[in-house]
């Protein structure tokens, strides 16, 4: 099963060198001459683009957005390299409706198509340790089963139908963005107020207060830490996607309106290509204190 | 050791019965029949009023604000049937400043106090098994261990200084508020998109967009059973606190504040008394879809 991973940022690396480990022949391709180096040293194929990878019997999706998507997928001269009964397995966030006509798309040029977006961070990314979060025809799923089992821990099967993966990822993004920016504002308030912020995470972690996003982005704001694994504009795009999904169907979403504006104004501000938990900066300026790490 | 609980609602009831079961002499104080009632079947010696309980060697004070705990302390007799060495443990919500004012009147009363906001809810406290936040003299810990072994799993000692404790539990509700608003926010969402809920919650509990609120009160949305253990009422007190006190020294809390209009709306909608995660029917009537057990 010869597998192609577009896009070999954090979650898309982290993939391909989990199925490397796993025994499975795997070619990755990024625009990024020093992500092709380094997966061509952990002993994968390289290359710049999808045209030059044949033989394709599984590809993953891990670029940023539905537009570099449907670039990849539609107009890279992808389709002629895919053997017949090829899957396409697409772990990009975007809108539910997007990946209706992706999948439309692709199942009208004859592939099979899998809604698989993840969730996880880097780090389980790395360790092949990815919940997925999928919809598509069983068999699909069938064909596909060693590349998921190699990249994920928990594959979550959420029917037959493209768009209702995406619809879950979706939901997770409205928390896990809403859970950054709360973190962010937690902790800068906890700054304001003198506390010991590795104190405050330390406590907070073992009470009702307590988030993934809060255990796992507040030490970064603890340490003045703001390398990029997540990044602001990331969520800028995802928290993008909810309003306009929740515009679409007439619900309304005031959390997640509250957090798009401050990513949206940290991004404005400079801080769009910091770790998420950058919006803390922000909010730290916006109410005169200094963070660890910043200056006066 | 004969202790004293002051306030026999869900997280007071539980510590009291936590404190029989450990062996301790408790007298329960409540103005509701019904609690006193529960509490004397339970072994327990219940009164309607603090002047009436002599001997006290350990209060634990779990009444709903700072009013009340001012009212409860100062103003209803207690002091005269305190023992000399008496430790009053605050386990109330209230301002830093709060706190430190109610602990000065009661050092210059002779007593001891320890600032201890409790989290963990009211299965936690039944079971003894609270985080407390707690702050003051080590000696008026070390006086009260047995009582803080019978109710918490976890004492987090977080310095010497009345305030700190109270701190801590003001990042927590800030956290606490803004997840279960994410919560029903995201819920309301997954409803508008006809996703099933109790999946959705399945799901993200394994995600990055989980919280310990999200886990605790989504299942109160997924089975539309608002029946309160902690009230909206609550959450309109508590993240008051967080935003007077963020105000009052500069810090800019966009999140809670926004949190903070949505309990409000709530509330003054007729949901006060109803599960905090009732917020939802606010963002349900407002995107206008019917959440399970709603009618339309």
């Amino acid at each position: 099963m010869h597998t192609l991973v577009i896009g070999l940022g954090s979650m898309g690396y982290g993939a391909a060198i989990s199925c490397l480990r796993a025994g499975i022949t795997t070619s990755g391709v990024d625009l990024n001459p020093a992500a092709r180096e380094a997966f061509a040293k952990d002993g994968g194929a390289a290359f710049p683009s999808v045209s030059e990878v044949t033989g394709v019997d599984c590809v993953l999706v891990f670029v940023i957005n539905a537009d570099q998507a449907e670039q990849v997928l539609f107009e890279s001269g992808l389709f002629p390299n895919l053997t017949s009964d090829a899957v396409i397995i697409n772990c990009v966030t975007l809108a539910p409706s997007r990946a209706e006509s992706i999948a439309k798309r692709i199942g009208d040029a004859g592939f099979a198509y899998l809604d698989a977006p993840v969730s996880g961070g880097a780090a389980k990314a790395r360790d092949g340790r990815m919940s997925i979060m999928a919809s598509g025809d069983p068999n699909h799923f069938k064909r596909v089963q060693p590349v998921l089992d190699a990249i994920s821990e928990k594959v979550f099967r959420l029917g037959d139908t493209p768009g209702a993966g995406s619809q879950m990822k979706l939901i997770n993004q409205l928390l896990a963005g809403v859970h950054i920016a709360a973190a962010a504002e937690a902790l800068t308030l906890a700054a304001g107020l003198k506390m010991d912020l590795h104190e405050v995470i330390d406590v907070i972690s073992h009470c009702a207060g307590s988030s993934w996003m809060f255990e796992n982005r507040g030490p970064h704001i603890a340490d003045g830490d703001y390398t990029p694994l997540s990044n602001v504009n990331i969520f800028v795009k995802d928290l993008g996607i909810v309003t306009e999904e929740a515009g679409r169907t007439g619900i309304v979403t005031p959390l997640s309106d509250t957090a798009l504006s401050l990513y949206r104004e940290a991004a404005e501000s400079g801080l769009g290509g910091e770790d998420d938990s950058a919006v803390a900066k922000l909010l730290a300026r916006r109410s005169g204190i200094v963070l660890p790490g910043e200056s006066a």
